[in-house]
C-alpha cells in the first residue's frame, strides 16, 4: 500500500528569494527585535491586531525539502505532490511572471529530482503573463519529468475562472492532460465575519473564507459552461470541493428552477453529479468522516485522494514532537469512514493518486499509515 | 405516519399591509402596465437586468392560508409550521416594531387556529426595537396556542448574533422552551460573485450565497460561546445548516490549531460535534441524499425535520400542475437516503417535528408522502 499526500505545499528556494525581495503582501521579513524569518500572505495579517500577530513564522519546513521527507517519514508518507502555496505568482507585474514561473518551475521539477520517486509537484503558472504565455508554460511543464499538473488560485487572470479568456488555458491543460488543482487563497470579503472576527483569531477566514471561495469559484466555472466545452478537463479540488459535495443538490436545484436560463436556454447541459463524477476529483482535507463520507459520495471512491495541507496547520507550542493533529485527523476520518472498506481506504490513502496523476509505485510502503500513526 | 413542513413561509395580511406600504426594498408593488403585484425583497433584485426581472411574481400563494393548506394537501403535507419570509421585521423603525410584531404574531396565530392542528406557526422578533421589548414578546408569544418559537434571520440587532446584547433575548428563548428557526436573507456581497453573475440569473445568491450566510452565523455564535452559556438554547438551522455538517470537521480543527483561541483560554468550551447534537436542529431541504446523510451524521436521526421552503422554489411556467420539483426532491432523498430504514424516514418525514416541537398528532395522514408522490 502506498501512501500519497495530494496536498501538501512548498515555497522553492527561487520563491522564497522573491518574497524576501518584496515589502507588500505577500512577502517575507523579520521583525526585530526577533530575528524570526515571518511570513506575511494575506493582507488582513499585514497588521497586528489583539488576537493575530502579523503574519506567521517561516522556517525551513516551508522551504527545505529535507523537512518535506522527514515530515513524510514521520507520517508513513511515500509520495508527495508538493505545490507552490498561495499566493503562487498572481502578484507579479506582467512583465516578469512567465521567466519567474519557469525559474520557480524548474526550480521545483528539479527539487523533486533530487528524490526520485517520493516527489512530484504541480507547477505555477504565470497568469498575469500574456495567454499565449500561460499556455506556453503548460505545454513546457507537460515535458517535465516531476511535474503533473498545475496549482491554481481562483482569481484566473483576474475576473475568476468563469473568464472567457482563459479558454485557451482550459484547453492546452485538456490537451496535454495535466490536472489543475484548484486551491483558495482569497477568501471572502473580511465584513461577513462580523465586527467581533478579530476576537476569533484566524478561525473564520481559514475554517469558512477558504473553503466557500473554493465552492464559488467551481460553480462559476460550472455555470460558464466550461465542462460543457472541455468534457476532458480534470480539476483536483482543495478541501474536498469548499463544500461543493454538500450544495450541489441545492445548486443543481436552484439551476433547474432559475427562468432566465430557462428562457435563455443557457443552463449547463450536464448536471453537477456528472461534472462530479468525471471532472472533478477531491482532495481528502476535510477533518471528519462526515465530510469524506459526502465526498467519497458525490466524486466516488476512486476519486478522493488523501492530503494534510502541511506545513500549514502545525501543532501548537508544546505539541511539536507529536504526530500533527491535522493530519491523524484526516487519517481518522479516513479510517472511521472506510476502515472495513479497505479498497476505499487504500484507493483514498494512495492508490487513487497514483493512478490518476500518474506517480508510478514510489516505493514499497513499510505499513498502513492508519496503523502506524 | 404523519408529514409536517417546518420550513415553509407565508406573509399574512398584516404583514402584505405593510409591504404594500412601502416603495423602498422590501416593498410590494404593480409595475403598470402589468396589473400583477411583485415582491421585491432584495436589494439585488430593485432593478431589472439582462437575467433577472425586478423581484418575483407575488400572488395568493404568499399570503393566502388556504393556498397553503391546497399544497399541503397536495404534496400529502399534514401539518405546517408556518413562518413569515425574510426579510421579516428587520427593517421596520425601532418606534413601530414592537407593536408591529404583536399585529403580526396575532395575525399568524389567528390563521393557524383556522385550521386546527394543521398549521402552527414561528413567531416573528421585533428585533429593531429594544431588547426588552424583544424579550417580552418572546414571553408573550410561550402564551399563544399555534405557536412554537420563533423565526431569525443573521443580522439580531444589527451586528450578527455573536453580539452580546443579545445574551437576554437566548436567555428568554431557553427559559421559554421555544426553538429559533435561524433563516438567511442578506447572502454574500455581490462582489464575491464576479462579473459575470448576472448571466447566471439569481443562482449564486440563491444556491450558494443564502447557505454560506447561515454557516457563518451559525460559526459566529459557536465562536462566541453562547452554547456554552445557554446550554439549552435549541436552533433550528435552514437549509440543513446552510454547509455547517460538512464543514463542521474543519470549523473544530482549526480551532484546535488557533494559537489566540489557546493563549487566551477564549476557544467555546463545548466540541462543535456536541453543540450540533444537543442545540441544533435541521431542516432537510438540502435536495441531496449526500447532504441529508451528512445532515443526519452530525445532528442525529432524530433531530432532521422535512421542509419545503414553499412558496419559494415554484414550477416553471409550463409545470404548474406538476408536484413541486423542489418538494419532490427533497422527499426523493430521503427515500434514497433512509427508504430501508423506515424508522429514520418517519423521523425525518414528521415524527421529529412533532416530538421537538411538541406539535400533538395533527390528523392522520392518508399515508405515506413517499409513496402518493
Amino acid at each position: 500500500m502506498t501512501i500519497v499526500d495530494i496536498h501538501t505545499h512548498v515555497y522553492p528556494p527561487a520563491y522564497m528569494d522573491l518574497l524576501r525581495s518584496r515589502d507588500t503582501v505577500p512577502y517575507v521579513r523579520t521583525f526585530p527585535p526577533s530575528t524570526e524569518e515571518r511570513l506575511i500572505i494575506l493582507p488582513g495579517e499585514d497588521s497586528s491586531n489583539s488576537s493575530t500577530a502579523r503574519g506567521r513564522p517561516i522556517g525551513p519546513e516551508y522551504y527545505d525539502f529535507s523537512y518535506k521527507i522527514a515530515f513524510m517519514d514521520q507520517h508513513k508518507i511515500d509520495i508527495s505532490v508538493v505545490s507552490l502555496a498561495n499566493p503562487w505568482l498572481d502578484f507579479l507585474p506582467p512583465s516578469e511572471a512567465a521567466e519567474t514561473a519557469m525559474l520557480i518551475n524548474d526550480d521545483m521539477d528539479a527539487s523533486c529530482g533530487l528524490y526520485p520517486g517520493r516527489l512530484y509537484a504541480f507547477g505555477t503558472l504565470p497568469l498575469s503573463a500574456s495567454v499565449e504565455e500561460i499556455t506556453e508554460e503548460i505545454r513546457r511543464l507537460k515535458g517535465m519529468p516531476w511535474i503533473r499538473g498545475v496549482v491554481m488560485g481562483t482569481s484566473g487572470l483576474g475576473n475568476g475562472l468563469d473568464d472567457e479568456r482563459l479558454n485557451p488555458v482550459y484547453e492546452a491543460l485538456e490537451e496535454t492532460g495535466q490536472t489543475m488543482f484548484l486551491h483558495p487563497h482569497y477568501g471572502l470579503p473580511t465584513e461577513v465575519y462580523g465586527p467581533r472576527a478579530s476576537e476569533y483569531g484566524h478561525v473564520l477566514p481559514l475554517a469558512l473564507g477558504f473553503p466557500l471561495e473554493t465552492t464559488i469559484a467551481v460553480a462559476r466555472l460550472i455555470l460558464s459552461g466550461v465542462f460543457d466545452k472541455y468534457p476532458g478537463l480534470t480539476l483536483l479540488l482543495a478541501h474536498s470541493g469548499g463544500t461543493l459535495p454538500f450544495l450541489a443538490g441545492r445548486l443543481e436545484s436552484v439551476i433547474a428552477h432559475d427562468a432566465h436560463l430557462k428562457d435563455t436556454n443557457t443552463a449547463p447541459k450536464r448536471s453537477i453529479w456528472d461534472v462530479l463524477s468525471k471532472n472533478l476529483i477531491l482532495d481528502a482535507v476535510v477533518y471528519s468522516s462526515v465530510g469524506l463520507k459526502a465526498a467519497v459520495d458525490v466524486a466516488g471512491a476512486d476519486r478522493v485522494l488523501f492530503g494534510t495541507d502541511h506545513p500549514f496547520f502545525p501543532p501548537l507550542e508544546g505539541e511539536e514532537d507529536q504526530p500533527w493533529l491535522s493530519v491523524t485527523t484526516n487519517y481518522k476520518a479516513i479510517n472511521d469512514s472506510f476502515g472495513l472498506e479497505r479498497g476505499i481506504a487504500e484507493g483514498v490513502l494512495g492508490d487513487n493518486a497514483v493512478r490518476l496523476l500518474n506517480l508510478g509505485f514510489g516505493r514499497q510502503s513499510t505499513g498502513c499509515g492508519l496503523e502506524k500513526i
